[in-house]
């Protein structure tokens, strides 16, 4: 807890000074007033963020990780366990959703093996933070004990810090793990006192049947292990995943190093609300990347106070709506350093009227 | 009349086999079914316009026209007229959002002066096919000659097959022209009979008191030209504008050879429903960027069936959304085309429930 807590206290407010004047500067450039809508709040963010008047997002860094869910034996998943880490092989060999997006940004995609249920093949683009081989089965108990919670934070601050060496002027949050959205909404739901009913979804694709089981196994989980919103790691412990804590992790840790966090889906909302309700000021790091078809991430982004970028009806994961979104960040920062103004292009301003 | 009536001759369906066989494919990539959303219905909507199983959009062309509008005389715009000439000689020396909007996605800018109200100083990246100088004030009368309008839609279609000799994917629309909203919610209160209220915005920059002015203006130009909505070229000729004009006969070229149209914002969407009117089927080609926060806009969208892909609270113009939503159909395509399926990953599909 001592990491946690001293990487909590790095995190600092944004910069209004820097924000206000950023505004100034985009008011100056050769547009009419404001007529980039979000593209330039997301610019006054980063600059508010990073501290920098003119920032570059040339390092891109989507975090991918991957853990099993010990939930999967009650049924809750359209797909089998065994897919968390074919997927994992299939990240490494570049062919998955988020390989194809990230690349298309410039991104580059750091996979993290955080509680596979087997051992993977080594490999050098794969770092592993192995906290177990998945989670127990949070129907019948708690997911992971308290210290495996801490561990799992911690591992995705040290994820974070390592990345941070190698360049990462702006970061992206994904995962991969069969069953996750069942912790997500279980988590959810203990943050946001929304009923199972709203903020539970088809994942990967559960038929009518599937969807009710779901929800009866979050209900006995949420019995068994009755979990203390006000203690976050008491929530991850008992409904969360090492993938999630290890994401609210590498927020908390992007944040208390004015490094923007762009944060994908439900699962990575879900990473995100956990940090939120560690520490609060981290929202002001968290960029939004989009609405995701699973009902429960409308909820949280509400629950935060974010507003998502995009809504292209995504429902995939892995960090692939934070690479879209890191773009449009990207283009907004390019927007504030590269634009001219009125002045340097001769340009007429608004008429007095 | 022959060359257009040519044009929209050359309008095919698109190939719904090719769609069918394009989604059969997404559904067989590493990912839950569908769970690329729109990324996917894009992708779809590429193959079936271009005819390719595996289209690369490598060539992205924005085309900014500008033109100048007689009916500045009467106070609806926010900006001096002299600033469309201004923002051309921005966008030449690559100062302007789409200038740097479009780098960031790759994308050139063929820029074209359809009716600069002045002469533009020659520069061998500005195109010139100037129709007149600025249109007359259609608050008075005819805003140009029927044969203008149908110069200027040519016009549009001779700029195409240029850019298309040097290679276009893709092609996306653009303009700038001081009053130029105004134009487009004339043009979209004749094809859409909503009443003026509903689709007159506040342009670059209006206050009310210049709002109400520009509906009052509007009311004039209506009455005084009665324009004739069952004859798109009648629209174009009494309230239209050269750049209006020029875009329509673009997305029309750009149809006919089966190459996909971004259709950026509210005045782009004017030309994207003039060319619409002209021939129906031109709306299967056509990828709504974004959602501007001009009125009119969305009603227009709705009119032509047209979903958009962004909502960023735009209102620039100049191409700016069509460059972004261009940066989203090369990722929908590359998605298509450097996905794993589950059998090259050995990925295990969805089980049977």
């Amino acid at each position: 807890m001592e990491r946690i807590k001293k990487v909590t206290q790095e995190i600092s407010e944004l910069d209004t000074e820097l924000i206000k004047k950023t505004r100034r500067r985009l008011d100056n450039l050769t547009k009419p007033l404001g007529s980039l809508g979000r593209l330039e709040e997301l610019a006054a963010q980063v600059c508010g963020i990073t501290g920098k008047e003119s920032p570059a997002l040339g390092n891109k860094v989507i975090f991918t990780l991957a853990a099993d869910h010990g939930v999967t034996a009650e049924g809750v998943s359209a797909y089998p366990q065994e897919v968390t880490a074919q997927m994992v092989y299939n990240f490494l060999a570049g062919g998955a959703g988020i390989n194809v997006l990230a690349q298309h940004v410039g991104a580059r995609v750091a996979i993290v093996d955080m509680g596979v249920a087997c051992d993977l093949k080594p490999d050098p683009r794969l770092t592993v933070k192995k906290i177990a081989y998945g989670t127990k089965n949070m129907a019948a108990g708690p997911a992971m004990t308290r210290q495996e919670a801490v561990s799992a934070v911690c591992a995705g601050c040290e994820v974070f810090e390592r990345e941070l060496r190698r360049g990462a002027d702006i970061i992206g949050t994904g995962e991969m793990g069969i069953g996750n959205t069942t912790s997500a909404s279980a988590i959810t739901a203990c943050f946001t006192g929304r009923p199972l009913e709203d903020i539970t979804g088809r994942g990967a694709g559960l038929d009518d049947k599937g969807l009710a089981r779901k929800i009866e196994v979050l209900k006995k989980a949420l019995l068994v292990n009755r979990p203390d919103a006000s203690d976050p790691i008491d929530v991850l412990s008992k409904v969360g995943g090492f993938e999630i804590a290890g994401l609210a992790g590498i927020i908390l840790a992007a944040a208390a190093r004015k490094v923007p966090v762009v944060v994908d889906g439900f699962i990575s909302s879900a990473a995100a609300l956990t940090a939120y309700r560690i520490e609060p000021k981290v929202k002001n790091y968290m960029i939004a990347a989009h609405e995701s078809v699973e009902g429960g991430h409308a909820h949280i982004l509400a629950h935060i106070g974010l507003k998502p970028l995009l809504n292209l009806q995504l429902r995939l994961g892995e960090g692939t709506g934070a690479a879209l979104a890191m773009g449009l960040a990207d283009a907004a920062v390019k927007i504030l350093t590269q634009m001219a103004t009125f002045q340097s292009a001769n340009v007429s301003e608004k008429k007095n009227e």
